[in-house]
């Protein structure tokens, strides 16, 4: 598992008081950045360089509390599921005192960047995902 | 069914020159303040004096094809569901190809304000959603 | 002149109840994309295959009144100043009971898209610029 | 001078592939919200309990490098100066290398919650300010 820590931002919330929903994705893609970033992956030079694309095809969240301005967030990121070109990764967004705001999922399929046909996941990539599965 | 009609704006697209994935949740919310208000009800009065909110409580989204900035999307929000005290919203982001670049649905519960405690839809909330389930 | 109509969305708005601060460069950045695309340019093709780039190297805002969701606010955009290679863009953030809800300014640049070094601005630029002068 | 540590993120650049202009405004509060915390004071708590709010009233930026999605930025933040109701605060926004990508100014003032009328700021509030004019 994977964790990213995070502050609820004055511009994140809305009239409401609160985190608006579809930031929950985000929140859990920022995880995810920095999930990417510390396998030693940068996102800058995989959308200029690289010969692959990794668009995510499905996302889905469940709320359960709310989130204000400067609560602190665990975005705690792991791998859900490895299939052979696809992947999902699950996200449990943890207050301080521990109890979840609420979980997010996101399927990502890597495709070539030319023909966006599904391309096999290169085995290191299959490594980092699956090293992430334990809870 | 009610048709909101959007234009993708440069700061809603991202590096990989696309709608970013999360902002799907953004159109699709846009579409429902605009059927909410298309029924005299403002968010800003509700948020304000209202005695009941509707939060969230889950969201999804599949993606289809991408939207860059400058293409014209009609989100087509139609009413799924309507149960004792939630309903269900559908969402479809057409683009002016008349293809879908992507789908949403989001899960809304009717509580009170106070106890977040659910309450049964009001028969004038029930009523607007029924009439929305037509496609 | 030319006029952007918007309405405020929820998730434009912050915990305050208003229209987050820096969202008012986001909604005159909408009108000024308005702007482009009344003359035919999209911004997809100018930065996918423009030979030039247009960089904000300077913005600034007066905050005179706060903007609630629902809000409908007129963005009426007209040019300031045209030099050789850059031109200041004035916008007046304006609301249905025609008071001013703020004022933006941004200044743009035109530069070689690979050298980034500053190039004069083409004649049917300035004549574009020039012609939304008239207040 | 107090610095706030940021990365920027995918869904924080647009398809020109930097961060787009406005959300250097969001950068500079995002340190101020920081700032603010470190005092010991939530704008959680202030927005819902607070006798005094803290509006905006202008605010601008030079922007002199892009930034991309990945970069390290250190928000450096220090006051400016300090009026009897108002102050104003200066960001710098430096990069790994030590180089500006751009500056932010913003001027706050301090009114009160029910009139709008401006207050003397407080001298705990003063102190602050003036405790960190030291570059």
């Amino acid at each position: 598992m994977f964790t990213y820590h995070t502050t609820v931002q004055l511009h994140q919330t809305d009239a409401a008081g609160i985190l608006f929903f579809g930031r929950f994705f985000f929140l859990a893609h920022d995880a995810y950045q920095a999930f990417v970033e510390s396998h030693g992956l940068g996102f800058a030079k995989v959308l200029n360089e690289g010969e692959f694309l990794l668009p995510i095809v499905h996302a889905e969240a469940d709320f359960k509390a709310p989130l204000q301005v400067g609560d602190k967030v665990a975005v705690k990121l792991r791998t859900e599921s490895v299939g052979d070109s696809s992947f999902v990764l699950a996200y449990d967004l943890v207050k301080l005192d521990g109890s979840s705001a609420g979980t997010v999922k996101t399927v990502h399929v890597w495709v070539d960047r030319k023909t966006f046909a599904k391309q096999p996941l290169p085995d290191w990539v299959r490594r980092a995902l699956t090293a992430n599965q334990v809870k």
